[in-house]
């Protein structure tokens, strides 16, 4: 038997960068580092004037990724058969779109110090919703002009994406704009830094990135046309010109370690991979393989299929994207989500913060314990989830979040039922949509956070969605599929599906659908359908039986 | 200048019980003495198996009236013209429909060891929901047999008044029907307990009561017609026979103080006044006159007019109740109200209980003043203030509170705001189905703890209706309204109206709508209506654009 090699995932997320190191024929994991970002709120920059802004300092990435990594071979070294040099490739996966703007020295603006405070420099985080007229408006350009651009990404362009953000920042932030040499994701920026890489020209760019959030496709040679893009705004011509393609499976090279870091942390010149989204890296570490749906449940949720491509695929409409070889290389990747879901909680757990519960995060262990020992539809409750837009399958952000069957009686413990209600009917939203568009699920794995400490959540999932549920064995499913990337630019496996099957799996637990709660979740789901409908799609609709209905459901709950 | 005279009033509302000494001639409030119900929850009884159910214990109420009344001689005696021998009647007012069960000798069943801790022969607390079924069958029996019994009552009965209530009990607790002998309203027991009255039969009833909340109207001859009971239920039959009409008006006597009880307290067999409904006293003590809408803010609200009955009335569909001689003796009164104002408050505050806000009652002042600073809109919130039901213009218990617009941003102070604003689109509501039936409305004064306490919501109110508003100048305008009666019975004052002028006053300060604030409510309102016609009425309504009105409102006010 050869000796054990490893490799290193970073994983980019919304408040801290964490640091796998994880053998890469067992999928064992050796020792994790993480830093949270100092920056703002947790590593959000806020606005208290423009709600929707959300934005990151780039810095936060770097000193983060080498504070993370520097602590995880710190404590690999207590592993029996770790050594530096034992590491073989480095994966990186980001969250996204989160677009900085970077001089022609690859430099962010926001490193600067002519930028550092300006707004409009930092890097724009996925849920930076400023740009949604724009959005509107490159929704409405593309259809009004027949072109085929939406068609991939669910007939919506968003706000949290790309092409809506820039061009904001053209039209409300000039002075960054021509100031921007390119605009980068934050999966390629960052492994073009631990590359040494000088040229935006020729960072290497992401498919992942590219085709779900950039409308890259290879039927129409790329990105859109500069002339549709002209229309727009012919900044976002220059844009596209500094865009070195072609785009790039995650299972290529973007490049090597570059030296001075490489010593700095006492690492080889490693290889490392193409960056991808966070929320891909998360598929990619929990098994995501054809009839696999991977569910990614954290402060939003990402849901990831891979199809083999010698299937033609039908557009799905209001699912976020369907892009070649993002998410496992050579199969096309479909990608769903809802873009709120842990948030939520948080929300109500800190910003309502109600006083019955202790403080901080045992808040979710205390209220889901209460909520646990409620019965479906008790409470007469209904939510919808909607307080940071609707990603999918309504791809609006201008939408806000809702409760109804509200009385006197109403207690934190059932509202906070009602959050984890809401997003399962959300859940089971893109389900159905999918399952219309016959891909072909035949499991559901689920990661992240919210899977890996509410049990309630898994219990509710399974009944709403009718399905069972398993759960990813790696608690850090992000980073386990970063380090998969790596493992595979490394050499140790051939390729993407070879590298999961020997390192990721499931926990022993499923999470199976219980026939009562089922039946009193169809009658809840018909009054969601019909509320969600009435306001997230154009129509009219009669809502005048949907509170009473509630109510006898209810009374029959409680009496039961 | 004769020497001064005094009346008692004795006010009991839903947690406590007040006793008020008012001069006669000027209205100077001598002394107070409030005593609260040690039973239940703050003296409501509850059910956490059923949410609907709300009662009360009569020998609360007995215990209390001697307890505040004692406290409140203790301190007149401090008053430079006050003597026990100076106090020439007693006015007493009650919450109502509370409808309690007797026995025969004037007994409570639940003042009797063998009904003591059953729920069904407690006082049945006006906002005990528990019999919205029995009212919706009310509602249909008068309506398919063509009865104009609903003619005065907005058009549907009420799950919070007497037939619902009793006919729940019939059905659903046959061993206390039977063993009622009668069913007495709070305000027409109380006065009857204070006169020694043993026999159920003769107790005096209050026209308010009756004619409010028991369809009882000269224009059919008093009650229902014993065919229509029967047909609902035999025992209907029973409860309105032992119905000694007529009922009277609160300026007639029902009685004198009994011997035992004024010599236990001091004072002289006094005169005492036909009880009345706690609004219709606080409408009085406010100075409900013809032009003049009193509403009384408290845990729900009750809004109350008078008109000359040289007048015919239309019928005001959706408006509680409209009665000869209710409120003002000679006049129509008219009661419209909302079923929960101050609760929706209280709930937020202690239910939910938001921990960036002080504990208890501080936490009113601490969220308004928070409130305060915000402008209208700019939380994107708009919600329905239906916790209890719609009492006006819809009618529907079976309703239940809404909010929508909510982010990930929402605050506590926020959504106390939107409930503010709530109950103020519901009042506007109210205040605008009136005007449609041209009752002639010149000047709107509020009175009630909420009126007292909340500033910001009375500016809200004023700029949500776009009326001024004045404010009652007694704190407790019910108590003052029931010492006004004593004072007429007494024999001060030859008449209400009289008594009125000389007793009762506004506050100096007036809330005067703002321009901007209408402005922005009027959007707000239309978004409002919309919510409240498609989730309260029948037939479809397209919500498609109610997100993003608020959500552009919102951002156009944060700009400002």
């Amino acid at each position: 038997m050869s000796a054990s090699t490893f490799a290193l995932g970073l994983d980019f997320g919304t408040g801290s960068v964490r640091a796998l190191i994880v053998d890469t024929h067992t999928g064992e994991e050796a020792a994790v580092g993480t830093a949270d970002y100092p920056t703002g709120d947790h590593g959000v920059i806020t606005d208290p004037g423009n709600l929707e802004l959300a934005r990151q300092h780039p810095d936060d990435w770097t000193h983060g990724l080498v504070q993370a990594t520097q602590e995880a071979l710190r404590r690999a070294h207590g592993h029996r058969d770790f050594a530096n040099d034992r590491l073989i490739g480095i994966g990186v996966d980001a969250t996204g779109s989160t677009p900085l703007p970077v001089d022609r020295t690859n430099t962010p603006l926001a490193s600067r110090d002519d930028f550092r405070h300006d707004l409009a420099a930092q890097a724009w985080l996925w849920k930076d919703h400023t740009a949604h007229a724009e959005a509107s408006e490159i929704t409405a350009q593309a259809q009004h002009r027949g072109l085929p651009y939406l068609h991939k990404c669910g007939g919506t362009y968003s706000s949290e994406w790309l092409w809506s953000k820039v061009l904001h920042c053209e039209r409300h932030h000039p002075h960054v704009a021509m100031s921007a040499f390119a605009w980068l994701e934050a999966c390629d920026w960052i492994p073009s830094w631990l590359c040494g890489q000088h040229e935006p020209g020729k960072v290497v760019r992401s498919i992942c990135a590219a085709a779900h959030k950039a409308m890259y496709h290879p039927a129409w040679g790329g990105l859109p046309d500069p002339a549709f893009l002209r229309e727009l705004h012919p900044g976002l011509v220059r844009v596209r010109e500094r865009f070195h393609g072609p785009a790039l499976a995650s299972n290529q090279r973007a490049g090597t370690l570059r030296r001075d870091l490489a010593s700095a942390l006492g690492l080889p010149e490693l290889p490392i991979a193409v960056g991808l989204l966070d929320a891909h890296a998360g598929a990619v570490g929990s098994g995501c393989a054809p009839g696999t749906l991977v569910k990614i449940l954290g402060t939003s949720t990402c849901d990831c299929m891979v199809l083999p491509m010698d299937r033609a695929l039908p557009d799905i409409p209001g699912v976020c994207g369907i892009a070649p070889e993002s998410i496992v290389p050579g199969m096309w990747g479909i990608e769903a989500g809802q873009s709120a879901v842990g948030d939520i909680f948080q929300w109500f757990v800190h910003k309502i913060a109600p006083r019955s519960v202790p403080e901080g995060e045992a808040a979710h262990a205390a209220l889901s314990e209460a909520a646990a020992r409620l019965l479906p539809g008790a409470s007469g409750l209904l939510a919808l989830d909607w307080h940071n837009g609707n990603r999918c399958v309504l791809v609006d952000p201008r939408l806000t979040g809702l409760v109804l069957g509200l009385t006197l009686a109403t207690t934190p413990a059932e509202l906070y039922r009602a959050w984890i209600e809401a997003t399962a009917f959300g859940a089971r939203t893109i389900l159905d949509r999918l399952a219309e568009s016959d891909v072909g699920i035949d499991r559901i794995v689920t990661c992240g956070g919210v899977a890996e400490k509410n049990p309630l959540l898994m219990q509710i999932y399974a009944d709403v969605c009718e399905r069972p549920l398993l759960a990813a064995r790696s608690p850090q499913a992000c980073a386990l599929g970063a380090a998969i990337f790596g493992a595979v630019v490394g050499g140790a496996h051939p390729d993407v599906l070879t590298a999961q099957r020997a390192m990721t799996s499931v926990k022993p637990t499923t999470w199976t659908p219980q026939p009562a709660a089922v039946a009193v979740y169809r009658r809840l789901h018909a009054a969601y359908r019909l509320v969600h409908d009435a306001f997230g799609t154009a129509g009219a609709r009669d809502l005048s039986g949907v509170m009473k209905d509630l109510l006898a459901l209810r009374d029959a709950q409680r009496q039961a």
